[in-house]
């Protein structure tokens, strides 16, 4: 259009600035599926069910983001409470609010420069939230204890993950920095070392085994990567994303002991860790395992660990919180990490705000402790039912095989997809799975995410389904796609 | 310490995976004066007077970055009162909270997902305020058009720049993007270059002419880095950070002329829009002179212009809202920029809605609207008075030279430093303003940034003091500066 409207006007056609040829080659390798095409696909059709075209389904369905709040889920109403009252101090003299909501925020305000959230707060995030998260990781963790100074804030947990990972780059060609991250893996993972140029060192979780993490392949992928890099760190994702599988304690100490020998500084991203559902499962957190297993490991394994107000019973992913702990890291190191994290300012201080009330909620015998406990414990066993029902409905249909979702808050399912159609995908330069779940949102309104955005073995194929529609809904669906599939099953064959 | 105790355990002391040498060398190149080791300072030194340890002065005075709220700024009420009702949405059922405050924040929750700020917003931001910001985008620029798929709302202002320099690094050596940037410059562009990799190209405004920019030196600076590297790219902050210049519209004529002809993306950071203080002064959107310059310049010249939340009138650093507008890009890039934007996720949504409200604020006839103008022309008009106070005062001593606070919220005076203290300072291994800055502190509780944190001439020596502090404090501040600078000139005479 600009080059025509400049022939027009007879003036001379020049060449962008910058063009797809000259802008940075790490951005453009960079891919991330949980919002990729088939999301801006899901946008289009939204847009034209509401233009009044006629589609074979009355509304998309986005089952591809873990997006708790979009799906209807509700917030926590003290957080709310006291996120209103932090924003508009007036209302503290508004006697509807219960007490123990206004003392939290007047904490808060307190720490805020002005007492306004409209000021910078220390770079590190605000101290008396920092404190409140060291004690809710030593409560958490069995009285590990655990100091303000190695938390930081951050906006959301991605923040705090690329933040360590920009730390770790150095070195080229064989001597460059690379990162072991699993497969499946969730997408930023890979998005952050392709936009620093680390070399992504793969390790395969074990499908046939509820995606279970195995020492042995962890090292099969470290010594053939060490032959073309320098392998640094070890990333867990722990309840995974998008496996939906729980790490047992034993997993772990053999995940701490493998970093120690083979000196990989360790990152584990427990966003879910409030996020299990099976039986016999339970969350164990690194730095606890780290911790009790003695002075040999505590004392010298470097771990990061993430998590954010955007998971769990809360969902708040808009605001942006999280917060990351960095154990063993060389003093020097968190210096140059402070001076890094100084240059954006400061994250959010509603997302602050916000962590602080998730790491110190209400307190038995506060007015507010009974509504927040049966809020809480209603939106983890929904979400409880829901991971069962989705297990469940995925696994009488013929060519899907769903493990359990333990944790987290998504399916990701092995689907069979017959050789026709996977020939036609090839043909149309389409992932197999991509293709199934183009289809299929084309069809039935539903928005999944091919397995191929996340990494699979090759030669099988899967999509990753959120457990968050409402529990009538997600029926609705779940039969949609048991549908969807044997329909296609039956046109490819 | 941790070495000590391996010791004492008698384990073997085993080197870190992640040392200072084997860091990112790029991350430890970065500097960030605004919140350096001065600040650092600062903030023992507010530890020592609250544990009651004896000071010449009572408090620390942070003068040293644009935190408004911090500095006692009330907040606008009717952005407060909306922000209390989209975070807690049964207050919409209050009758104290007025009506238009009510339909704003219905508007902002019927763009988020199930209603909630809780949700992720689309990753170039929420819709209906991309088309807010393009419609004020207008009204400014006097009916110039702004199509909302040029807007990407940001996490503050920092966020839209830095993605922005990423997406033109490209090339090694001799072909290494550069960057031109203002010296006295705003340290957030060098501490980007830096960690990016990219060359840093100086050209210097002139001090002797109220820090204008001057074209012959921007070609000097130009041609000079095209030796060595290749400049793609101009940034220009307007109003001046840290100078406070306010740029004539002949002169940003002459900018974007410029950079048509050489070829150079232009980044204008205009987070200081409503911050206009001088007569005779005006903002000029470099968008607005673009197009009033016709086709030949508004069909061609790419140009990014940033804004946020954090300045002006609203002062909401803490809430990281922010927009940036893109002009004339390749539409492949900007298909990898919502690419990159959707790696994050999404800006906070709190902000997002934030800049909605800065956009839109209230209009005539509406409830808020008399509050809002009083509150809006009360927090600008205290500004101009301390811009000029600020001015007047410093010029009043011998040895400090200080060009008008035409806009922003800075001053930078030039001071002299005796010989007898640039030669201790150096000793020292110390900038010599920063020896001056540092022992101000000491002495005074005054907390500036010294002049080498933005970039000075060789030779000369200034220090960044924000004008921000309440007309009284600042008055006592002003004066302690006066008595310190002359105490110090004779001690070192």
């Amino acid at each position: 259009w600009c080059h025509e409207k400049m022939s027009e006007n007879g003036l001379m056609s020049r060449a962008k600035v910058l063009t797809i040829d000259t802008m940075n080659p790490t951005v453009k390798k960079v891919e991330y599926a949980v919002r990729g095409p088939i999301v801006q696909r899901a946008v289009e059709l939204e847009r034209e069910l509401s233009e009044g075209m006629k589609k074979p389904f009355v509304e998309v369905i986005r089952a591809n983001i873990g997006d708790a709040h979009a799906m209807g889920q509700q917030p926590i109403t003290f957080f709310r409470q006291v996120l209103a009252l932090c924003s508009y101090p007036e209302l503290l003299n508004d006697s509807t609010f219960p007490e123990d909501a206004k003392s939290r925020a007047h904490r808060i305000l307190q720490s805020c420069g002005g007492n306004s959230m409209g000021s910078y707060s220390a770079s590190q995030g605000i101290d008396s939230v920092r404190q409140d998260v060291a004690r809710y990781i030593e409560r958490r963790d069995g009285g590990v204890s655990c100091d303000p100074d190695d938390i930081y804030l951050t906006t959301g947990a991605s923040d705090g993950i690329v933040t360590m990972l920009k730390l770790l780059m150095c070195g080229e060609g064989a001597a460059r920095t690379g990162v072991m991250i699993s497969i499946p893996q969730y997408p930023l993972y890979s998005a952050a070392l392709a936009e620093l140029g680390a070399v992504q060192i793969n390790y395969y979780l074990n499908e046939e085994n509820c995606w279970s993490l195995d020492i042995t392949e962890l090292q099969r992928a470290l010594d053939e990567a060490r032959l073309h890099c320098n392998p640094r760190a070890l990333c867990i994702i722990n309840p995974g994303n998008p496996t939906g599988q729980v790490q047992s304690r034993e997993c772990i100490e053999d995940v701490i002991r493998f970093a120690a020998k083979e000196r990989l500084f360790l990152m584990a991203d427990e966003v879910y860790q409030d996020n299990v559902y099976a039986d016999g499962c339970q969350f164990h957190s690194f730095k606890k395992v780290l911790f009790e297993m003695g002075p040999e490991y505590s004392n010298t394994v470097e771990l990061a660990s993430f998590h954010s107000t955007s998971k769990c019973y809360m969902g708040e992913c808009g605001f942006r919180g999280g917060y990351m702990e960095i154990i063993n890291m060389d003093d020097d190191v968190k210096a140059q990490l402070t001076k890094l994290v100084s240059v954006r300012l400061c994250p959010p201080v509603p997302g602050q705000a916000l962590m602080d009330l998730v790491v110190n909620p209400p307190q038995p015998g506060e007015p507010s402790y009974d509504n927040f406990i049966k809020e809480r414990t209603a939106t983890l066993s929904v979400l409880a039912e829901k991971a069962k029902l989705t297990e469940q409905v995925l696994n009488t249909v013929q060519g899907i095989s769903c493990n359990p979702v333990q944790g987290a808050m998504y399916s990701f399912p092995r689907i069979t997809i017959p050789k026709k159609a996977i020939e036609e995908a090839l043909d149309k330069g389409q992932q197999p799975d991509m293709f199934y779940c183009m289809k299929m949102l084309e069809e039935t309104g539903i928005c999944l995410v091919p397995g191929s955005g996340f990494g699979q073995k090759e030669g099988t194929y899967h999509f990753r389904m959120t457990i968050l529609p409402p529990t009538d809904k997600l029926q609705i669906l779940l039969n949609k796609v048991k549908e969807f599939h044997q329909k296609f099953t039956q046109q490819y064959s």
